[in-house]
């Protein structure tokens, strides 16, 4: 059965009973013409839109995975600020003729993503439109000070979480050979299917929030989103493209594929992992913090300085030797 | 000069110079991964999207006045709760080829909107897509308690602002013959392209908040709204058809084109009214707040009151005559 079937309303119903209850944070969920919230201390809020064929192909993905998709990269956003996300609305767009089981299987990805990042799914809009969009709003609360991006300081330390370019490895195999081969590659799918926002990991680092300067998450390629932070701060981020970690998942795809794993690590996108300018006598500690906590890996790639001639950018170098910059993703 | 071909860094810098600088309550607006929000007191969260060929026509209305109404219909869902607006992101999808003059001059509705009714666009996202979409999330702060759906009583009087049907009139005009010939059909028109939220009302009314026991914004159509208050507060919400105010210019219209103004008015939508269930003993002080405050007409178009059989509903009175219910706005 397709949307065009049936009632908006009791389709409604049905999409919020597949949700979980309201967190306690939310005192009125789906139904009325807004939700209401309980007071907010530091509120951030911002959006993020996954597009059909722009973002994700359906015969890529399971409707489950992109609503826990469509949900995670805007929490990814609370994590970039030190925030733990509370509520979420989801504007929707859907063809006419989409199948009301795709609908709920969506929903369901949305509550997977709602379960584990303890936030509730507030309230949305439902509309006809030839492409599916899904568009997400999120507010969360901050814990310690904002993690924002003018914030890094000259000679700050650059740590990223997890490994960058697994994302684009899984996204290449999508494109040019549908299916992973290996575990390898099944690995890489799986992180550019399922990202995992780094909500845990910001939280553990801060326990030492006075060494935490910025923050960005990398979902547009770590040069493009370092540049942010450089551009921001008016600092020159060095980088050296030896240390950034590439793990064994995106080197023996790339191997496969005869690609290049630095330049999915340098530009690819998606991979939704943070990169945090620290106090230098803190990194070291801040890693352990949270590898501890959440056993994800966190590598210094570089360090903050002032800039020469005022030129505030990404420097990045491999073997000493400078290296030209990646294009980062265009949104247009 | 299209959006291909501009950087989007640089589009996102010259849009936020169009706004108008952040309210006091927004620390930190658009440039990061987040916007931070001053401590909220009772916040209520909400969105609603525009969509190409379903919502509007770019040959119907301007992108200033597009701009206007995608914030509109979200500080409507702000008003229908009795709360204030503080900040709004917009989700933009937009085709390549779109002129980048077309996209600030959407900006500049935006501003228009925003100054109005004192919020900040706090933040966004843009992607290209094959068709127009707006996606506004938007939260506010109620000044009171929430005028929820649920919260109507047997023998509440029900009110409505302004003169439904406006809107369905003008949008009957750009559909049948695209430029409204009179007076009468461009004040339909206008109403239809840049509705008013009813803020400004609702907060002059909330002087008698014990005495407002539910609302909603009737931007689906009046009784199809009306129901959801029926539903929710389960009982019948009994009208009088011969209550609901006709504008002269609804009227005109509406004998222009060979229309009925009472179907508009019922089932028309897209008005962004209020519907109140108020105390009876308190309905006229309250239409006179609104009336005094803002010059908005408010009338009294029925009451409500504990159904027969349990069975919640909108009744429709005509003459004395029961008449048969409208189809209201489907979204699919």
């Amino acid at each position: 059965m397709s949307l065009s079937n049936r009632n908006e309303f009791n389709l409604i119903e049905r999409w919020a009973e597949i949700l979980p209850a309201p967190r306690p944070k939310v005192l009125l969920g789906i139904g009325d013409d807004a939700a209401c919230l309980a007071d907010l201390k530091a509120p951030v809020f911002s959006c993020d839109a996954l597009i059909e064929n722009v973002h994700f192909r359906t015969d890529w993905m399971t409707p489950r995975q992109l609503g826990w998709k469509s949900l995670a990269v805007n929490i990814s956003d609370m994590a970039a600020m030190g925030a733990l996300p509370v509520a979420v609305t989801v504007s929707l767009a859907l063809p006419p003729h989409t199948a009301t089981d795709w609908v709920e299987e969506l929903y369901r990805g949305f509550a997977d993503a709602a379960e584990r990042f303890n936030c509730t799914v507030a309230g949305g809009d439902t509309a006809k439109a030839g492409e599916i969009m899904i568009n997400v709003a999120i507010i969360g609360e901050l814990t310690a000070h904002a993690l924002r991006r003018d914030g890094a300081r000259d000679g700050d330390a650059i740590l990223v979480t997890g490994y960058p370019g697994e994302s684009a490895a899984g996204l290449t195999i999508l494109q040019t050979q549908s299916k992973p081969q290996t575990a390898f590659e099944k690995h890489c799918v799986e992180k550019h299917l399922l990202p995992q926002p780094r909500i845990f990991e910001i939280q553990a680092a801060l326990k030492m929030h006075d060494a935490i300067h910025a923050a960005i998450d990398i979902s547009d390629g770590l040069v493009g989103d370092a540049a942010h932070i450089a551009n921001q701060s008016q600092l020159e981020l060095v980088i050296d493209a030896e240390s950034i970690p590439l793990s064994v998942n995106c080197e023996q795809t790339a191997i496969a594929l005869g690609a290049d794993p630095l330049q999915w690590a340098l530009a690819g996108g998606e991979d939704y992992e943070l990169l945090l300018c620290v106090d230098p006598s803190a990194a070291g500690k801040i890693a352990d913090l949270i590898q501890t906590a959440t056993h994800t890996p966190v590598h210094q790639i570089g360090y903050c300085r002032k800039p020469a001639l005022n030129a505030a950018k990404v420097l990045l170098y491999n073997n000493n030797q400078e290296m030209p910059l990646p294009e980062s993703w265009r949104h247009f």
